[in-house]
């Protein structure tokens, strides 16, 4: 399975925000992640980098200065 | 293996952009694409969705308007 695990950039550390993310769409001012179970994750992030043969994503969230 | 193919929507029709690819980073006012091989390429496009699952990255053109 192609799946990849979604992180989100958070200081030094990731946070794993969402294990086996199917598909991404950019949604309004962030990004709508569903993972293969169909689940459904709304967050104010961009993409920072993904790497699709280590099956991560990396997020930043978007800071509303 | 677990790269997907970036697809360009041009009108109603998609081109292939580039197969296997493996990471997608922002840059600039665009993307920097890389294939498995290494192969970088740099294109004036967001993402328009993704569905990892379905191997496929569609892109869309950014218009300087």
């Amino acid at each position: 399975m192609c799946e990849s695990n979604a992180y989100l950039k958070n200081g030094e550390n990731d946070i794993m925000l969402m294990e086996s993310v199917d598909t991404i769409e950019p949604y309004e001012d962030g990004l709508k992640l569903m993972d293969i179970f169909g689940k459904q994750l709304f967050i104010k992030a961009k993409i920072k980098d993904m790497t699709l043969l280590n099956h991560r994503i990396n997020l930043e969230e978007i800071c509303n200065t």
